[in-house]
């Protein structure tokens, strides 16, 4: 923990903010080596650039707290007595001028009780900042990655066996988060979708009772196991028996363009180039009029973290960043396709953590 | 919806606020029938005091958007080209000077991304109201939590009865999340607390992989479904093939006081008078030093809303209010007791939608 607290320390320097604080989420989890969750209840990390770290921790948490072994000053406060008068007190202990915050996780509430305890305390987004010290993972933290996209890619094999037609989407669900957890996963790592026929046009569409496949549907699943931490995120996008011309066309145009990321795919690549040339398969096809999202996202403790691989972001990607591949083509009312790899950028080039088939699969047919 | 978001153009009026945002979440989902999430992408509903609603969606939202049927102007956004244009737009169709936003869900992105637009408009907090339109459940709200606590209830029954002395407290979690599935839940309410022994004592514990069930372990497992958008929030404290004497009166203790809770319980008590008598029983206890959180919470869409039952908060709760009552006893280092029902305040008392039995329970004997 001492490491990761000394380069937050070091991060505010380099921002030119007093301190940082972070609230439960990945950062915290990473900076703690310990998940937490908030809820209602105000729980902050502050870290300043110069000076030991305060914490503002909700009395009941305390046991957990200690298993943290945080050496700095804990401030707690109990249900029956508010939080006011904790963050008066980090104010007292800890004057601030300049704060950076997670932007993406820390909500209202706990910026206005900071705002009240430091009115003059300016209050900056450095979301991208604290979140880009995860951008780069150990080799711990891949071999998390790779063990949440094992387990999530044995669910998947199993829950297109079993698929047949007849089976509503929310059916397919079920079997798909039971094989999840029976393949090992610690939770699920966002609510799955599985859509067929016109919802699988909808990037987050819900999974329907009262639809039952039938032959001719395209059936797109997106969903990832959580282990250790780190968080599977994978789509596939199949057919019920068979696919009409028109969806094997389409189907082949999105493949192509994920083999083109793959292809292009190596440190020093910026995100913006890689959206460039995913996009820009797509674009050459005549179904441009289907684009609706960007490549991808970054992929690690969150689902979606930086960097966000997208036209106009200049950011060049190191060797050990992992993000999702997942160029797709939609019309609504009619279908989508969308084909999502997990992928880990290296020094030559890349290597796809994701490694379930993507040839065109026709599923349900015995 | 149309009556949804009158009622919130209705509140906005009350509060004296411009206009009330909501960002997806239990109150957006409720507002448009439907569940969204955003990620990292703005995605915000805003309803005047006066005039026509206007919403900022995330282009790729808009297939499932146009099935809320929504009657107000739409403001998409794609990710190449960002969304502060979308703010901008915003601003120009509904100048604001006013605007209340959900602090416990809107997260500080979004909130700068408001203020930009709009320098001079003064946010404020207005989670207490805006939740607070949703605390009086409906018949259909309680139908839908009495289906989440029936689907819990088999669940924790059939876990139970499959405990045994040597397992880890992850595995019996495995056996309690594959048991919710099984019995028809949507999703779990929230990552069940799995605890024995000493770790009992943590009130957000994690099951642990390494530490197998011995015999007088005190279990306490606290959980719930997910169904149709609704929670359920359950706990109960066990106790491995036998309990100490010790464990048996803090168990008794924590009981009487959760009896207490019941038979108070009617139309018009306050949260405050609730808290008051219920740790009242703890406080009068030998155990009072064990005492670490308040008695509950509301119960709905959220895990944890409003009321929250603790001294000090004088809402009288009203009929058709659902709240947990979740005495508990923790001791660090040695072991935690907790019970906890969800109740439903009527106008003569209240109707316990938790039923699953009470009595000091010994598993794992066979």
């Amino acid at each position: 923990m001492k490491d990761r607290l000394n380069s937050l320390s070091a991060l505010a320097g380099r921002m030119g903010v007093d301190a940082l604080a972070l609230v439960p989420g990945p950062n915290f989890t990473r900076a703690l080596g310990r998940a937490f969750s908030s809820h209602e209840r105000p729980f902050v990390l502050v870290v300043p650039a110069a000076g030991r770290p305060v914490a503002i921790v909700p009395n009941l948490e305390l046991g957990s707290w200690e298993g943290t072994g945080f050496d700095g000053t804990v401030i707690d406060w109990r249900d029956q007595d508010g939080y006011a008068a904790a963050f008066a007190e980090l104010a007292r202990i800890l004057p601030l001028a300049s704060l950076a915050v997670e932007g993406q996780v820390m909500r209202v509430f706990v910026h206005h009780a900071l705002k009240t305890a430091m009115p003059d305390c300016r209050i900056v987004d450095g979301e991208a900042e604290i979140s880009g010290l995860r951008v780069v993972k150990t080799d711990a933290d891949i071999a998390a990655l790779q063990a949440a996209i094992d387990i999530s890619e044995r669910a998947l094999s199993r829950t297109l066996d079993a698929v047949r037609i007849g089976q509503t989407e929310k059916q397919v669900e079920r079997m798909l988060v039971q094989a999840l957890f029976d393949e090992g996963a610690d939770d699920l790592a966002f609510a799955p979708i599985v859509a067929a026929a016109s919802n699988s046009a909808e990037p987050h569409a819900h999974a329907r009772a009262d639809y039952a496949l039938r032959p001719g549907d395209p059936l797109l699943i997106d969903f990832g196991a959580r282990k250790d931490g780190f968080a599977a995120d994978i789509t596939r996008t199949v057919f019920v028996d068979h696919a009409t011309d028109d969806m094997a066309e389409v189907y082949d145009t999105v493949l192509r363009a994920n083999l083109r990321g793959h292809q292009i795919t190596r440190a020093g690549i910026t995100a913006h180039e890689i959206d460039d040339a995913v996009t820009g398969v797509l674009e050459a096809s005549r179904f441009a009029d289907r684009i609706r999202t960007k490549t991808g996202h970054g992929l690690g403790r969150d689902v979606h973290e930086a960097p966000y691989i997208m036209r106009g972001n200049p950011v060049a990607l190191a060797a050990g960043t992992v993000y999702t591949n997942e160029p797709g083509l939609y019309r609504l009312g009619d279908f989508g396709v969308r084909i999502e790899d997990d992928i880990l950028v290296t020094e030559t080039g890349c290597r796809s953590l994701t490694r379930f088939p993507k040839a065109m699969t026709l599923v349900g047919r015995c």
